[in-house]
């Protein structure tokens, strides 16, 4: 059995294969622990990912990578990353620039809290317009 | 377009279908923001999460209904649960029973940091020791 001592080091090999390819990253403010967002990453995102040190996913709608913020400037500079047990999930603590991760102007995408009646309630204010930040108003 | 206010409500319809019947879930403590785990949700644990006020989650690995900590006693109960703007991933801000949600005994299973060498660290000292907690010393 590995070595469970905190301080200890080993090999990782992270399973992008269990999701054909694509493991989920969450996002998380670095500063406070808000839950951000949830995104993708291949094997080459993740790569960019630690050369970069800004968050680089793969975009499941566009099917191509997509390094956040490259557009707004809202660009998601890495602090540190985390792996799972299982090493097949990411938690990213991040520190967003400009504020806001949501493409709705939101700080966090999870901005609704559910309710047991099977309704969504909106639980922030917007930190801006997307109207005034992405020409096309509808991507990241 | 839809009320962005603060305070708002809307109907909410999520979208289990994207991930082929799944969606992830991020189990988060209420308390702290840690990042616990990550999980995942057919409709009917879904519903049966409402229900119970207990996380309950699909397995993947066993292809069943798994409702976290029904064998050790070490339950999440739901204090909130947030739905992020594609309707397809939750936020579940949780009290975790026993202090821990890892298998291996970790208060979270992201108790690794990954460095730029490939490597991964332990950042964590165990809560429990898994052998006295689990009879089969594998699932959660």
């Amino acid at each position: 059995m590995a070595d469970t001592t905190h301080g200890a080091t080993d090999a990782l090999q992270i399973d992008f294969a269990k999701g054909d390819g694509l493991i989920p990253v969450i996002a998380q403010d670095a500063d406070d622990g808000m839950v951000l967002m949830l995104g993708y990453m291949n094997e080459e995102s993740y790569k960019k990912t630690l050369a970069l040190g800004e968050m680089v996913y793969w975009s499941r709608s566009r099917g191509k990578l997509w390094h956040k913020g490259e557009t707004s400037g809202h660009v998601q500079k890495v602090i540190e990353l985390l792996i799972d047990c299982d090493e097949d999930t990411i938690v990213a603590r991040v520190q967003q620039i400009g504020g806001a991760a949501c493409h709705r102007g939101y700080r966090s995408c999870f901005y609704r809290r559910i309710h047991n009646d099977g309704s969504a309630e909106i639980i922030s204010d917007t930190v801006f317009d997307p109207n005034d930040v992405y020409n096309n108003g509808g991507t990241h």
